[in-house]
């Protein structure tokens, strides 16, 4: 978990107040520097495959995306000054964004739990770079991507 | 536009029975064997960035990755025998899925009503792959990307 | 062609001063804010699949890298002050590099001539995308891909 | 390394019979079904960036997808029934190609010995995917990327 106060109050503002991020069920468990980790729980609305209940490859997309930008925040978070205020935290962060992202699904996505994580792979000023992985509760790699994220 | 009734069939199936689609309010109006479009409108369950109030990234590669399967499967069902039964037609296309998905992410998702094409660039009996762009009602783009779909 | 001497310049420097557009022989045919064109002939080294005689992907990987990479440096040099000195022109294209790239393989390399363009998509003073294609004389699509280039 | 004569064979001709290959200096040294590696030392005519002495991007792009290529087939070739001939073995392999590849570029290419290496992360008797990274002798890693491959 988030070791400072900071990381976990941006922790719960990704948890309830991103409306797509309720909406899916994703859920910040892990929030740092160097990895995070965000997971999901089964459920009916997320199917894409009907005919053979699986989950749909944007949800997957989803969560490999949001799960890489938040390592990407947390790396730029790091180098801000620790006198920085929170609310300089939050306009800083609301001007990152996903350049692109890149996605391949190793397997269908079944399983109860889904586990995604994230490490940071490049950090710059301008530029951050992130690897994921995702995992159901039985540790089956079911998708992983990489994540070009706009930071500064 | 959709010539045939099984295609109609299909977009039915696609617009109605996949609870994702269903959830994003994603909806099939174009569907044939070189381009495919998809639409959906924005409401504020699809939110990503809430200070800003743009569309989540995932929201964006849901509909890309959803267009660009439509193609596929239209480019599939193309080849296929036109004896071929409807319940022979969905077991094929079941059977299809991504393979991977590449998002670049343009402009910020600002927008009332959001359009995706897709357009078949490589059209094989195992793999496809297709190119698709989403633009707002203004016609801006605000995303592309590629995806390449195992269809055999 | 180049409208512009500094252009010109550079294109000239592309040509004859980068030891890798050489050994493949990479020629700037067009190089513009908005697109850039790249071509080179056919020959025996650039051979991939020995079998079949078809060119190696990562010789089309490195002509799809620099023609974007042109067109990211033409929009660079467009915002620059007018009055900036060719050194410092230099200077900040030396900064510049790619972030990442997708290539996507269509048809065999298979033809004489081999031209590629390049259209940018998203221009900023930090973070540059363009779309590029490769066809043979004959209007083939090969190739096709996508860059993210650091620009600033 | 290769355990097997018909790996061992297989090696040699990516070394001696790819024309591409030996203009860059690319050498099979690992070649197995779950990790396959491949090296090159730096050579002026590998130069990209002339003012910085960097590599091209495109080197690193056909080092990565070379050795995603190895793997790829070493995987196939593990399938395939052990009492095939080597001209059986070379006719499928000669079939195998890219069908995408990701690329991206941590650091600067600079270096005296570049060691590409790659892991199976999908393997299929169709599409196959591999996961590159690209390091140089100091163990700093340059470059990585994920690649689709046609086996069969």
């Amino acid at each position: 978990m988030t070791s400072s106060p900071l990381l976990a109050q941006i922790s719960l503002l990704m948890n309830e107040k991103i409306p797509f991020h309720k909406l899916i069920g994703l859920e910040v468990t892990r929030f740092a520097s160097d990895i995070s980790e965000v997971q999901f729980k089964w459920k009916e609305e997320l199917i894409g495959n009907a005919p053979q209940g699986i989950l749909h490859g944007g949800v997957l997309a989803t969560a490999l995306d949001m799960c890489g930008g938040l390592v990407a925040i947390a790396s730029v978070i790091e180098t801000m000054d620790h006198s920085a205020q929170p609310h300089e935290v939050i306009e800083r962060i609301s001007r990152c964004g996903t350049i692109d992202l890149r996605v391949d699904y190793v397997r269908p996505g079944r399983g109860e739990t889904f586990i995604t994580t994230a490490h940071i792979i490049r950090s710059g000023n301008k530029v951050a770079v992130a690897r994921m992985e995702l995992h159901n509760q039985e540790g089956m790699l079911i998708a992983f991507g990489t994540g070009t994220y706009m930071v500064g």
